[in-house]
C-alpha cells in the first residue's frame, strides 16, 4: 500500500533524527534558550535575508496560527482571512477562541484577491456603524494554499500594499511554504517574503520535520514578552532543543529546499500520471496537492493498493480526492499510482 | 560541567529514538489515529489496572493543564489548587486564559490538605453569595508537588471523598509521576491513583520523553469532542506517532518505572551527600528535587563546575536552591557534586 | 426635526416611568430577587403560554446574545447565523469574545432559509474532516430579521424540526419581537415562538422600556446557575428592579402588544407615503423598519426636517435609507415626511 | 420592617426620575451621542479638575470592573488587588473571563497596603522564572473598600508612585466613591484621585441611580476604540441617555455629594446606636458600611423589624452583620434600629 494521504504520513527526515540522536545527552537548558534554537534562528535569519527578524519556535501549524493572531490583534480587531483560510474552517475555532473574529471574504482558487480585500476594507472604514463592528486588525493569507495555488510576487505586493495603506499586518501561513518556492511556476523567494509581510512562518511539520514551525516577525512586528504569551496558550515547549535542532538542520546546507524540490518533482510526476491516464482535474496545482475527480470505477481500483484523501462529493458519480507528495514520497510510489491508474 | 538544573536537560531515552527511527518511514494516519498510540493507550490502560479508561495524549504539561481544566469546568466553575500549584503560579495564566478562575487555597510543602479542602467547600456552600462567586468545579493536585512532596494513599483517599461529596472531579498534575511512584516512601500505585482520581497525567516531558504527557480520564470523564477540544487549543499534533511512539516505548517493559527508579536513586545519593557535606535542607524530599540553602561559599565553588536552579532568595547570605535528578543522572555526576561540596 | 433614526430614539412608554416613580421608595433585594421580576415572570410565562418556562431579565440586545450562547454552547459547538445575522455583523464580535464561531451561512432577505441550514448540517456531518471544524451547536435568527422581514409559522417550524433532529437548540432573537407579531403579514403567535424555540427574547429596548430584554427558556433548556454566567459576563444589574418593574408594565393589560400595534399602523402609514410619493423601495418590510432608496434631490429636502438612517450605498446617485417607527411615533411625523416628500 | 440591606435596596433619587420623564420625548442619537452624555461628561471632568480626562458610562460595576481591566491589560498581564477586592470574591470570575488573572495579594481591613504592593512588584521583577508567570499589568483598589475603609491621600499617593514606578495604571474601583468622599475621616478629594488615578469609576448604581458608572480616564489613558470595546462585551446600552441623564443630574448643583454626605451623617447616628447598645464592632467604618457582631438574642430581636445583610459567621454563637446607610435613608429608620436594640 503506498499513500498519498497527506504530507505528514511519515516521520522526521533522518538527518533529522540523526543530529537529535548525536546532541540526546548534552545538557540544554529549556525553553529555547539552547545553542540550537540559537543557531537555527540565526540560520533563517540569513536565508531570510533579514538579520533584523526575531524568530520563535512553536509546534503545529493551528498552535501557531492562535498564538500569532491572538497575541497581535488588539482588543477591538479581528483578522480577516479567505472563506477556504485554514483558520476559517480547519482549526476547530481556534481563533475565536482567543476571542477575536475571523473576518472571512471571498476566495478565488482559495486565495484572497487583492481587488477583494481593498473593497472589503474600504466598505469597512464608509461604513458609519463601524464602531458595532469587528475591526479589520490584520490580514491572514496561506501560501500555498489550502488548493495548493499560489500568490505571485505582484499579488502578494499588492496584499502587502493595501495592508500598509490600513496599516495592519499581513501574515503569511507558511504551513507548506517550501513547497511554494519551489515551485516551477513560483517567482517569490524566501526574502521576498520576509519582506513583504510583517510576520509569517515556516512550516516543519509537513515539510521534513517531527513537528515544528519558524515563526518570523519582521521590521520589530514580535509582541513584547511573546514567550510569555506562548506559555499562557500551553505552546511553550520545555525542550525547546527539539524545535530547534529541527531546524537547524532543515536550514544546513539547504536541506529544508532540497527536500521540499524534491516533493515538487513528485507531485509534477504525478501531474504527468493522472494525464496520461486521463483522470479529471478539479484543480491543478502547481505545489504538492493535485486535486483530482475520482469516478467509482477509479476509486475501488485505488483502494486497495493506494491511499488518498476524500476532499469532498462532486456529484453522484465522483468525488474529489486529493493526492499530497511529500519530501518522503519516493518515485516507485508514483509508478504504483501510475499501473493501477492505466489498469483501470 | 554537570548539571542538576532541572528534570527536561536532556534528550530522550535511547530506547525512544531508537523506535523514532525503525518506525521512521511507515505512512500513518495523522493526528493520533495511529497503531502506535493506539498500542501506547492500551498499555497505559493496563497499567493503570483500567480496562475502561480512556488516554489522550498531549504535547506539555501546561498545555495538558489548560486543555482538561477547560474542557471539562462547566461556565460558571474555576479550579481549586493549593497556591503553590503550578497552575497558580508558573503557567502564565493559561487556565485563566480559557476564562475560568484559579481558586488558590493555602498549602502545606505544596500540598493541599483534605482539611483546608473541606473547610474551603463547606465555606463555599454556607455563603449566601456564592452564586456571585466562582463554583469550585473541580480539584487540582500535583504528585509529585511543586516542592517534590507526596500525598500518601490515605490523604488521596480523602481528597478523593471529599470530591466525590460535593461532586466534583479530581485530578492530578503527573508532570513527575514517575518519580513520585517510584519514591521510596511512596505508598501509591498508578492504579491507586487511577482509582481515586477523575482524570490525571502520566507525565512524559519530565520522565524520558522529548516531549509529551498521556491523559487517563477514568470512569467516563472525558469530555465528549474531546479532539476538537484540543484542536481548538492548538493542541492536537498533526504527527500523532511522535507522541504514540514515545510512550508505546515508554511503556514496553516497564521502561518508565525503572528510569523513574533510577532518578530516585540517584536523589537518595545526592541527599547523602548533601548530608555528608553538612548542606543545609530548606525541603529534603522524597523525590527527585532537592532544595537546600546555599551560602556565598559554596555558591562559588559550585558555579564553575555544577549547574543548579536558583529558586529563591533565603536571606541576606544564602539562597534557596534546586537540584534535580532524573533518568538521565549519572553517578559520576554525584560525584563531582560530592568532590565540589567537600572540597569547600 | 421629526425622527425616523430608529426605534430607540426615545425614552420609555409614560406608564413604565409613572411605575417606576410609584415603587421609586420600596425597599427590594438587588440582583432580580424582587417581586416585580417574580410578577413580570408570571405574566410572560402566562403570555407564552408556556406554565414550565423559565424567564431571566437582560439589559441589551448584544449582551442577551452573548450571554444566552455562551451559556449554552459547549466547549466544542459554534452558533450558526445567517451571514447578515446582527450576531454575525453588528456585534463587535461578541460572540467570539466568549470563545465560540459564529458559522455564518447565505441568507435571502435576512433569513435563515430551512433547505440552507439542512444542507449546511447534512454536509457538515457528512465531512471525515469535522473533528477539526467548529460543530454547530446552535441555531440564531432574529425575528424580524435585521431587514424587518418575517419567518411565517411553517418556515420556523421547519427550521425547529430541523433543529431537533440534529439535537441543537433553536434560539430567536427577538429585539424587535412585539413589532413582528402585529404585523399585519404575520402568522406566528408568542406562544407558537415558545413553543418552536428553545430559548428566545423578548425585547423591551426597542418596544418601549429604557433598556431591557427578557430571556425565555423553554423545556428546561435554561443552564445551571445562569445567575452566575450572567454575573461573570457582567450582566447582573444590582438594581434588577428596574427591568423586573419595566416588564411588568409592559405585560400588564397587554402594553407590549399595543404599543407594537401602533408602530405597525404607523409603519402602514409610512409606507403608504414612500408610495405614493413614489420613493422606491429597496426592501418593503412587513414590520417597522423600511429601507428606500433616495437620490441626492430627497436626500437634500428630507435633510432639514427628518432625520433617518444611511444604511448603504446603493449605486453613483442613491443610497438605501432605513426608516423606522415606534411605540412613539406620532401621526405628525407620518405628515411631516409626507410634506416634505411630495414637495421635491 | 425598615432595611439596611445594602445601598442599593431603593430605587433613584427622585430629580433623576424627574428628569427622565422631563426629556422623555426628546428624540436623541443612541449609545451615548446624546446631549446628556455630553454635558455630564463636562459636569464630571469639572467635578474632577480635570478637563483632558475622558469619560465613558457604563451599566454596573461588574461590568465597568471587567471592561476597564480586560481593554487595558496587555496580553501577558493580569491585574493585582487585595484578596478581598471585589474583583477577586464577588464578581463571579469576570476578569479571569476575559483571559487574565487577578493576581491576589494580602490585606489589611480591605486595604492594599503600598508595603505589600511593592515588595510584590519587586519578588516579581527579582524572579528569574518570571516569564512564564503573569505580568502584574494593573493595579486595582477599591475606594471605599469592601469593608468600608479608606485609603488616605498618603497612602494613595504611595499606591500611584509605586505604580509609576513599576509603570503599570492604577484602578480604583468607587463604586461607593461618593460615600469614601464624604466621610469624616476622608483627606482626599476627588480632584486628587483623578490626579493619582490613571483610570477609576464614579459608582451610581450605590449612590442614587437607577444603574450606571462613570469610568474616567486620565492622562489619556483611555483605550483606543473604547466604544468597540465596549460592544463586544455586550456593556454598550443602545439608550445611552439612561445614563447621560442620571449622571447630568448627580453632577447638577453637586447633589452627588449632598446625597453621598446625608449616608454618611445616617451612618455616623448608627455608629452611635451601636455604641449605645453595646453591640459590638466587628470593623467600625468611616464610611456607609458597618460590621457589627450579632447574637442569637438580638438577632432574633431585629428579625422582624430591621434587615440587614448577613456577612460570616463569627463563632458559634455570633455571626458578623453588615448594615448599610445609604442616600435614601431615613431619621426614622436609624430610631427604629435603636428602639429595637434598646429593647433587648
Amino acid at each position: 500500500m503506498v499513500s498519498f494521504e497527506s504530507d505528514y504520513i511519515t516521520g522526521a527526515h533522518p538527518r533529522i533524527l540523526q543530529r537529535l540522536s548525536e546532541t540526546n545527552l548534552e545538557c540544554l537548558s529549556g525553553y529555547g534558550a539552547d545553542r540550537y534554537c540559537e543557531s537555527a534562528k540565526e540560520k533563517i535569519k540569513k536565508a531570510c535575508g533579514c538579520p533584523d527578524a526575531e524568530v520563535a519556535f512553536l509546534t503545529g501549524g493551528t498552535q501557531t496560527n492562535a498564538v500569532v493572531i491572538a497575541s497581535m490583534l488588539k482588543d477591538y480587531e479581528g483578522v480577516v482571512a479567505a472563506a477556504t483560510g485554514h483558520i476559517s474552517v480547519h482549526e476547530a475555532g481556534a481563533v475565536e477562541y482567543s476571542g477575536h473574529k475571523v473576518l472571512e471574504i471571498p476566495h478565488k482558487e482559495g486565495k484572497l484577491e487583492p481587488a477583494s480585500l481593498k473593497r472589503y476594507l474600504d466598505a469597512f472604514y464608509a461604513d458609519e456603524n463601524r464602531e458595532h463592528m469587528v475591526f479589520p486588525g490584520m490580514v491572514y493569507i496561506s501560501y500555498p494554499t489550502e488548493y495548493g495555488t499560489l500568490y505571485t510576487k505582484d499579488e502578494l505586493a499588492q496584499l502587502a500594499g493595501i495592508c500598509r495603506q490600513f496599516q495592519i499586518p499581513l501574515y503569511l501561513d507558511g504551513a507548506r511554504l517550501g513547497y511554494g518556492l519551489m515551485s516551477l511556476q513560483n517567482d517569490l523567494e524566501l526574502a521576498d517574503i520576509a519582506k513583504l509581510c510583517d510576520v509569517f512562518y515556516i512550516g516543519g511539520t509537513k515539510i521534513g520535520a517531527l513537528c515544528g514551525e519558524a515563526v518570523v516577525f519582521t521590521g520589530g512586528s514580535q509582541p513584547r514578552h511573546f514567550l510569555t504569551s506562548v506559555k499562557k496558550r500551553g505552546a511553550l515547549l520545555a525542550k525547546g532543543r527539539l524545535l530547534g535542532i529541527q531546524f537547524d538542520t532543515l536550514f544546513t546546507n539547504g536541506l529544508y529546499f532540497e527536500i521540499s524540490r524534491h516533493a515538487i518533482a513528485m507531485a509534477e510526476r504525478m501531474k504527468d500520471v493522472f494525464h496520461q491516464t486521463k483522470v479529471p482535474f478539479y484543480l491543478e496545482s502547481p505545489t504538492n496537492q493535485q486535486f483530482v475527480l475520482l469516478d467509482q470505477r477509479r476509486r475501488k481500483a485505488l483502494s486497495e493498493r493506494v491511499r488518498f484523501s476524500f476532499w469532498e462529493k462532486y456529484d453522484e458519480g465522483c468525488i474529489v480526492a486529493r493526492f499530497a507528495t511529500s519530501w518522503s514520497t519516493k518515485e516507485e510510489e508514483i509508478l504504483e499510482l501510475r499501473e493501477v491508474l492505466e489498469g483501470c
